[in-house]
C-alpha cells in the first residue's frame, strides 16, 4: 500500500516557488498544488521548462500534479486540506494583502502548517495571531534561481534551508521534521535541513540582506561594482553589516566575527549581480523594506543598539517605496489635515 | 568725465550668471564680459531675453558688454585686466577642470577680485592657494531664476546676496564693498549687501542646501512632496538641518534656534519644487556634492559633532555620483590592485 503524499499548496511561483514544486514532486512524498499567475497560461499550454543544479538540465514540459491560477479557498470547494502551504511572495505589509489574507482560504485550522520561505523579521507574527492553532514553519533560503521567462527557470545556486518553527512548540516541531523529509523525498538536497534556531538564522541571512539590498536598490548598483567603489562598502554595506551583527547581539545571537568581511566578498565579482530589492527598483516594483530594513531596525534600537546608518538607509528607502507607491496609484500626494509641515 | 567702469568678467551664463550680467550692465557702473557655451549661438544671433521681478518684464535683444564662448586669455589677448571675475558655475572638485583651473587665464595676479558665487563651504581654499595677491569673495545668493530654454530667464524671485571676502583683510573687504556698489548701480537691488560674516552666511545656507538638497536627489522628491509624506522630513531632511545646525555651532557660528522649522516650510507647496542637486540628477549631471555635503560633514566631524544622518547621506549620494561617472566615461568600473573587496 503507497503512503498518502502530503498535500502541498505553494503560492508564489516564481523561480523559488517553481523549484520547490519541483523538488517535492520528484522526492515522490508530495502533491504538489501551485497557483501561478502571469506564467499560468504558458504553463498550463506548454508546460514549465527548468534547468537545475540539483535536479538536472533539460527539463521540459513539466508540470506538478495541479496548477491553477486562484488561492483554493478549501471549504467552499470541497476539497482535501492541505498538510502544508509554503508561501514563496514577497512580503510586503505596507500594502494589502497581507500574506495571512491571503492564504486564508487555504488554511485548515489545526491541520494545514505554514511554511514562509520568505526574508527578515516577524513576518510570522500576523499569522500565529490569525492561525493559533497551526503550526507556522520558518525557511530561510540560499537558492539561487531566476525565472528568465514565464514559466522558464534558470536554477544555479543549489538549494540550501533551514527550516524550523518559528515557536519552539512540540506540533510545530514536528511539522518542520515532517516538512524537511517530504522536501527532501528525493535523498538529492542535503542542505536542506531542520534548525531550531530560527531567529539566528534569519538574522544571519540579514547581515547580507539588510546591508546589500537596500543599498543597491538605493544606488540601482551590482554587488560588484560597489565592492570596485570601495566607498560604498566603507560607507554604507559594512556599517551597516556592523549595526545587524550588534543588532542580533543585543537580540542574543552571537554571529561568527568574520561574517561581514565574508559575506561582502560573496557574490562573484565576474557576474555584476544585482541583489533582489535592486532588481525590484529596476522594474519598478514594490520592495520588501519593512521586513528585511525596518523589522531589524526597530528589534535593534528597542534595545539599545545605535544602528544610524540603517535608519538613514530605512528613511531613503521609505521615500523610494513612497515614489513607487505614487507611481502606481497607491497613494495620492496630498496633506493630511493634521499634516505639521502643510 | 565719464568715471571708468568696472570690467566685470562672468563664468557661468545660467540664469544666475546671465541675471548678474543684467544687473552689472544696468547700474552703469560695470562692463560686463559674459562667457557663454550652449547658449551662445542664440545669444549672438536673437540676443537674450529676460522676464525678471526686479527689473521688469519684456526685457528682449539684450546683450551686454561682450559676449564670448571662451574664458579670455588675459596676457595672450593683450586686454585689459578684469577688476572682477564672478564666477557661478557648478563647484565639483572631484572631476576637472577645477574653479582655479577654468578662470586662471583671466585672472591678472595682484589685481582681479575673484567672486565665487556658489555653495558650500572651503571653495575658496584652492583660489587662495593659487591666486595669493588677489581678493577672493564670496556672494552667498538667494535669488531664483530659471533659464527655460537658451538665452531665455525668467527671474521670479528677488535677487538677494550677501558679499564679503573669504579673509578679512582690507584689501579683500575694500574689494568686496566696491562690488557691492558696482553690482547694485541700479539701486534697485537692497537686498544685495555686504556681509562681512561669510562662515555665518554659508552654514546658514547650508542648513537647506545640505538637507533637501540631497535628499531630494535621493528620491528624486520634489520638496512639496517630501513635507506630504512627514517621514521624509522627520527621518531625513529635519535630523540633517539638525546636525549641520550643530556643526554651525561647533564652527563658532550660532544659528536662529527656529530656522530648521522655517526653512522646511519655505519653499511654495503648490510649486512641486525640486531642488537644484535633484534637477541635476533628473538630468544626469554631476551633483555638487562634496561642496555642499561632503565638506560640512567634515567640518562637523572634525569638531566632534555626530552627524550620521549626513554621513549616510553623503555616501548615498557618493554612490550616485558615481553612477553618473560611470554613464558620462567618467570612471570605468575596476578593481584597482589594492581593493580590498576584490
Amino acid at each position: 500500500m503507497e503512503v498518502e503524499k502530503a498535500r502541498v499548496l505553494i503560492v508564489g511561483a516564481g523561480g523559488v516557488g517553481i523549484m520547490a514544486a519541483y523538488a517535492l514532486e520528484v522526492g515522490g512524498k508530495a502533491a504538489v498544488t501551485l497557483v501561478m499567475r502571469s506564467n499560468y497560461r504558458r504553463a498550463q499550454d506548454a508546460g514549465i521548462s527548468i534547468d537545475s543544479v540539483d535536479h538536472g538540465k533539460g527539463i521540459r514540459e513539466w508540470r506538478p500534479t495541479e496548477i491553477r491560477n486562484t488561492i483554493p479557498d478549501v471549504s467552499q470547494e470541497g476539497i482535501p486540506p492541505f498538510d502544508f502551504i509554503l508561501v514563496t511572495t514577497k512580503n510586503i505589509p505596507d500594502v494589502p494583502p497581507t500574506v495571512a489574507d491571503l492564504v486564508a482560504p487555504a488554511v485548515s485550522p489545526g491541520h494545514t502548517a505554514i511554511v514562509l520561505s520568505q526574508n527578515g523579521l516577524n513576518i510570522e507574527r500576523p499569522l500565529l495571531a490569525r492561525f493559533p492553532q497551526n503550526p507556522i514553519l520558518s525557511s530561510v533560503s540560499m537558492i539561487s534561481t531566476t525565472e528568465t521567462s514565464p514559466a522558464v527557470v534558470v536554477h544555479d545556486f543549489a538549494d540550501a534551508q533551514k527550516i524550523g518553527p518559528f515557536v519552539p512548540q512540540p506540533a510545530a516541531e514536528a511539522a518542520a521534521r515532517r516538512y524537511v523529509a517530504v522536501y527532501n523525498g528525493s535523498g538529492r538536497l542535503a542542505d536542506v535541513v531542520y534548525d531550531a534556531d530560527v531567529p539566528r538564522a534569519r538574522w544571519h541571512k540579514l547581515v547580507y540582506n539588510a546591508s546589500f539590498n537596500p543599498v543597491a536598490a538605493a544606488l540601482r548598483m551590482d554587488t560588484a561594482r560597489m565592492r570596485m567603489s570601495r566607498h560604498v562598502v566603507d560607507d554604507l554595506v559594512r556599517p551597516i553589516m556592523l549595526e545587524v551583527v550588534a543588532a542580533a547581539r543585543a537580540a542574543g545571537h552571537v554571529l561568527p566575527p568574520d561574517l561581514p568581511d565574508a559575506l561582502i566578498r560573496v557574490d562573484p565579482v565576474e557576474a555584476a549581480f544585482r541583489p533582489s530589492m535592486c532588481q525590484d527598483a529596476d522594474k519598478g516594483n514594490l520592495m520588501e523594506i519593512e521586513t528585511i530594513v525596518g523589522e531589524p531596525l526597530r528589534e535593534g534600537e528597542a534595545r539599545g543598539v545605535p544602528m544610524p546608518t540603517l535608519r538613514t538607509v530605512y528613511g531613503i528607502l521609505k521615500g523610494l517605496q513612497l515614489q513607487t507607491k505614487v507611481a502606481k496609484g497607491l497613494w495620492e500626494p496630498a496633506f493630511d489635515d493634521d499634516n505639521p509641515y502643510r
